[in-house]
């Protein structure tokens, strides 16, 4: 039985300046429980007039938030995860209500957003330490102070609705600086209900949270309180954000697409290198950037074969079914136009030249069938120079290919124009080395589907895949500051 | 006698792929040496062909040199270092001769270049190492590995021909990427000196230098080869470039303008505050970021007058002359336009209000009377909100100004746009700590003129003063590095 | 109405293997109620045989506990912040009872154990990752891990019964090491109390508590299966303990004594300085290392005198009494033998031509006659040179010296063979300079009287005053770990 | 044909107080090229009176050398390595005269002592800052400055006679510390030539080099003015030093003796894992404390007979030679008595039920037969249990062991009390993680068979491999340096 923490939500309020209010706008969109096709409440579109409100209170917080001492602030982010690990079942089951995917990947979420606040909090006594140094020359002393700098924004997805906010948030608060959250209005609900459970202990102001269309995102990103954006979501957005950041001077960084390769090689294990690759592609129904979208096997035609057959086995097997649903294995696409968006990919695929070994279009779940479902679906005779390799699908498809060697397979892997995310999976020192150094990615995996860093470490991209020069998670720590220097004698 | 190198160089050749090549432009400009007023060779501005070639050089050479093991390039720099020493008075002297600045100012720059060459040095063994943590799950590593990204170009200004260039290139070279260095055209021959030195011992295509027209420099910018570019100039020419780095997705950042801020507290030391003050207005003959452009005396009137009129008397003892005789205490202008340009910002603030106390406008020097030469200039009644103030003048131009309380003298300083430096003269700990947290800049000074970061330190700068979210110095080794994470597990 | 959580406490149990039990012991020492100079309960001085078991248990539970990854381990220490929280008063209570303390002092002592967890918390995200290097020559990589060692034993003195004890305990635990805690029996009990609210959830072995006599406490010293001791208590004691370790070739570090300086110019704040210093003395009934000793008043006589009377004033009027008495400003001595010590410091002094302008040798409690207390005593005439200034006191008495210069003051502090804190009181960004630098201590304060690190830095100390080359706090965390170091080529 | 630089040296002198003086002892020991067999030059064991001048000198200099500028010391480093560099052939072949090695081994030894000045280098631009925290609490900053603390004393063996020295010397000189260097008397003439090179430009008193009898070296170890301790040397040694030290409250780090394990797999490249071992084990004439001494087949006969007898054939080839003659691929013993306790342990080994499949022992080399030569040897079924195994035998003679599986050869490793370094061969990127994580030592090579750390990595090291809890190389930063905290307020 599912059971959602209530079946409608009605109009989400937006959260400005301390106050959980109803906006004054009149563009509302639905959002959904994809899982049974169902509106289940309204997300407002906000107008000009609160965005600014948002920044302004962020901005007036600012001043008394980024002059408390560090360990004070830390104190909070203490509370912060004590009241996320109270309520991460809650909030586990309103991320699958609104996103549709698996319960237990909802809670795989919420533990990753719970991990960003123990980095953010170490954070506060450590590498938000400055440096020193006495007599850099006669008389004269150097210091270094990491400074927040003023307000900042974060535009976040509809794939990762409570975790990919976490991989800023617990940083920006941390360090002194405040936020204005503009969420997914796909996926508006999980955040809405996290930060509701956060913001009775937070002073006013210190982070706010909206909706927004698209000409009052590129409102509240160009705001000239704003100091910078950190925005995950299509590379295409990525680009125009940043240009339009740059125009106006301010700081972004973005986590962008991703059309991620796994390289299986001929001394791989197979069992666990099918359950590994099929939780890499169907694992949140092939919505994320860390996803693995092709698959190359490298040797000769008899172990692609045994790969194929065992990789599309396996894939038939998922049970499809509601994420609420513990027993489900795959959940639905998170909207309607997400999923016509992959079954157009599908077919762009087959009118390459792929051949459809398993195909998942016409998939109607029996219980839902008014559900936003796909079935998994796998590839054959895909090439790095088709369109369904080159371009991100972020369904539940994967592209099987085949490469003669280990350096064939890197070839594929680089000349992709996302450089997110490349996995090997092999026994061979030699070759996981290799593969490690030469693949031109941010994040890497050996013998792991899914490459995701911890928090404390960076979440990697490159080029398109990770626009700027800082990024999510660890990384922010000199995103959010400025490394403030004084140099110093005395008479 | 003044001892130039040479009197007359030519044509000055290019750096491509290894060879110093004559450019097939046909566009040319004159290049001087301002204290004579007289031209002493062309700087050719180089075909949008010769940009490609100095990219895709760099592009070809970063193959290998990218795979040198770091401690092997840390060597190439121990060299540079070695040769830079050996012929430090040399490049002294080209400095000078270009740029008009005192000798003595030139062996600083040489000095500053050399120390940000041992500061690059420090990072082969040191911030480049990566990361790694066992088991930060059962089973599973995490390897963080720093990796150089591909091309850069550095853009540079011509108020430290040598050494600009030397905030950035020993850093992209040690970790392993390629350049392309596009010089100043005013002043072209001390970094083209400063590289023929090197050019014989570095493998080719690491290190290119051109000098382009406007369009020509978009170009190279936005030239699919090049990951990024660090730029040192004025803010707008900044802000267009970083626009234009972001919208075709790649790194950038940026040392910007500045009208910065000196504070005088009425415990101040008045000797060698005056002496601070008067090298850190009229050093470099006003032409430095680091400068101070504003002298913000806090107490009473008693004070104040003390402080203008011993100012005063110290501004006009300097002796005006050509940068190469060693008796000379300030330089002339690098050119003919950037005379023009502070004269007609003197006059502005004329226009705004303020007074003259001493006018240089009308200053011939006797020996070299087609010199570009300006007097030290004094303006009093100065407020922030005048346009002399707010802009950048970049010239022997004092703006004096008062304030009742330290108070507002830190709100001066916060509301001028360019967060750049702030410097306060005080012996006082209380009044200096809070100067140096409330001040919203990047470089902070005590007791000190020109709040220069040593090279191990980043050079600060904050919004117009610092686009992008990384500073000139040791604050490079992320922007020239991917931070790519291995997530890793073995059967 | 004093309070305590409960009036009698028997015989302490000792914690072996994840069991509280009673000792096999037949000796037993009372501890006390100094404020009421009344015994409370029994400590047992633990067999031979429970000095293996104990560590036998914790090298046992080495192994699993080692083995958890560090993040997980982690979680312990956020429940530990947790538990400590909810039980703060109580806590402060018992550390009163047993001690004397005031509670407002227990409180921060309790308050400073949380701030270790918390530094330890952030440990595992930042300081414990290792380092990885790739190619630092041709096909070879290089990795640094943080390994814990084993068994160490913590030996902690009386006079923070709590605090000092978690100078160490947060980091071994996340490090992966296990522990001996052997506790003071003195104040056996806020340590006993304190660990029975952590047992239950910490897995067998893991912690360890014992108490011991002077030959079983140099048993757990050298026990085959220790790696190493931290150690804090007197300098002797810390010597004798270092020796033996050496000669065992185990891992050694102490926190010793001192004979601290204050340092007080005659442009201080008189009235901020005067109640910064009656604290510095006076604090924890003068029982803390950090504390003051020696008040060195540099300038003219007036000054002298003004400073001297105004701080005996201000120690005349501290209101003595029982730590739980909220009234109380100064609790008494926590026992018997250190009160004598007292006693026999200041007839030692006076005896070296010190005059008591203040003597509190005499004093009786009339609430609490036969409580250990003593009232402040102030020394004037006191030289470097002096026995009571050479050596540490260890309780209320003040010895007041005079310096013509501030040279001739850092001399006092640098001649004092302890080399432990000292502290200036100045308006002066020069003077407070010179003393940071010129000081031979491990700690110093500016303005401060207790110059207390926070968990976050190291607590500094240097030769007699911190033996080995690590310090409590965290830089145990090299201490703690090895570094071991990976070379690694694949073929 | 052999050209050492001299073929007779006369009396060194010592240097003392920037004067190479003749010592006035009256107690000398020879020493030789022991390819030769011949002395070639006496080496003086100085006075107390001279130990004494030697600490006052170095204590004297620490005055100056330790308030100059660190960046200004970093210059005297990078003359430092150029000097090394320019003499680099003429230190090898004296370091070969002298101990016998191979010229090429001793070039290896003369780069990784100008590795270690490099790293030394970048310590002045990294680790050598200090940390800031602004507002640890309202009001109150904490800054923790790294300071020199006085004099050292690095206490060097014969087998690494410049190498060595070179782990500690550039960095306490680079940190501010002065050192007394007391050299090994078998190899003194190494460093003396060295320091010869480097004296003229250090000023007085900086460096010494003496050389002592026993009694005279335990003398300066305890000497009141010295801070500590770096050794390098038997476990024996090492422990009574540390003893010694400690008892008179100094610091201490040893690196001690070895009896390290390498560890063959199934899959290992048998011809690279055959080269490998062939140098780990008899490169530097078996005399190196990375060396392997035991090497355990993992797997079945065959594989173990093919290894065994590959291994024989190996060492069966290898030409023993002067060092000096570049022909030569292993040199003589360093010393007779060396050569002596090796064969002892041969009887040893054979007395225990070990099988000479190679011996060496009656080895007399036909060119130089007074050169103190031992062949290589090679004792078959021996296990870890004999003494052979256990104690360090220095020499070169290679134990052949088999084991069943990897867990079986892990557990040989860990037995063995020395815990210094042990290596694998595979193929298997789950065995060598395996392997890496659970030996207990400091070193671990994959592939290599000299697990050697570059300077810019610790020297590892456990219990009697490694005492005291800081490393040689860079890990001595912590060492010669004291973390001083200040924490600050201000009025």
């Amino acid at each position: 039985m599912l059971q959602p923490p209530k079946s409608e939500y009605g109009v989400l309020k937006i959260y400005v300046n301390g106050k959980w209010i109803e906006s004054g706008t009149n563009t509302y969109l639905d959002f959904y429980d994809p899982g049974l096709g169902k509106a289940i409440g309204k997300v407002p579109l906000v107008t000009k007039e609160e965005v600014d409100e948002a920044v302004e209170s962020a901005y007036e917080a600012f001043k008394s938030w980024s002059t408390l001492p560090m360990p004070e602030r830390a104190q909070y982010l203490f509370k912060i995860k004590h009241i996320l690990e109270e309520n991460k079942e809650l909030l586990a089951r309103v991320n699958t209500q609104n996103h549709g995917k698996l319960l237990r990947e909802s809670r795989g979420d919420v533990k990753r957003a719970i991990e960003n606040v123990e980095a953010a909090i170490s954070v506060a006594y450590s590498l938000a330490k400055g440096e020193y140094q006495h007599e850099i020359a006669k008389g004269i002393d150097e210091t270094l102070i990491r400074e927040p700098l003023g307000v900042f924004t974060v535009v976040s997805p509809y794939n990762f609705p409570i975790m990919i906010p976490f991989w800023f948030i617990p940083y920006a608060l941390v360090l002194g600086d405040t936020l204005v959250v503009k969420a997914s209005s796909t996926t508006p609900l999980p955040i809405a209900v996290t930060l509701e459970l956060l913001t009775n202990m937070l002073p006013p102001g210190v982070v706010n949270l909206v909706y927004t269309d698209h000409r009052n995102g590129e409102y509240l990103v160009t705001h000239p309180l704003i100091e910078g954006t950190a925005f995950v979501g299509t590379s295409d957005a990525a680009l125009r954000l940043y240009e339009l950041s740059a125009k106006h001077g301010k700081r972004f960084l973005a986590g962008g697409g991703a059309s991620n390769y796994a390289v299986v090689m001929p001394d791989a294990d197979m069992d666990k290198t099918i359950n590994a690759l099929r939780d890499a592609k169907f694992g949140n129904t092939g919505q994320r950037c860390l996803g693995i979208q092709n698959i190359v096997v490298v040797g000769g035609s008899d172990f692609y074969e045994e790969f194929r057959n065992a990789f599309v086995d396996s894939a038939k097997k998922i049970r499809i079914g509601h994420g609420l649903d513990e027993e489900s294995e795959m959940g639905p696409m998170a909207s309607v136009k997400y999923r016509e968006n992959v079954i157009r990919m599908i077919e762009t695929g087959l009118g390459e030249g792929a051949k459809a070994v398993l195909d998942g279009r016409n998939y109607v779940n029996p219980e839902f069938p008014k559900g936003f479902y796909l079935g998994p679906t796998v590839l054959e005779d895909v090439n790095p120079n088709m369109k369904v390799a080159r371009e991100e699908i972020f369904g539940p498809v994967a592209n099987l290919m085949r490469a003669e060697t280990l350096e064939e397979a890197v070839e594929y892997v680089n000349k992709n124009k996302y450089h997110h995310t490349a996995v090997i999976f092999t026994r061979n020192g030699k070759w996981a080395r290799e593969f490690v150094h030469n693949v031109y990615v941010g994040n890497v995996g050996v013998n792991i589907g899914i490459a995701a860093p911890v928090g404390w470490f960076p979440f990697g991209g490159r080029r398109l895949a990770g626009l700027g020069s800082h990024h999510p998670q660890i990384d922010v720590v000199d995103f959010f500051t400025d490394r403030k220097v004084v140099v110093e004698r005395w008479w």
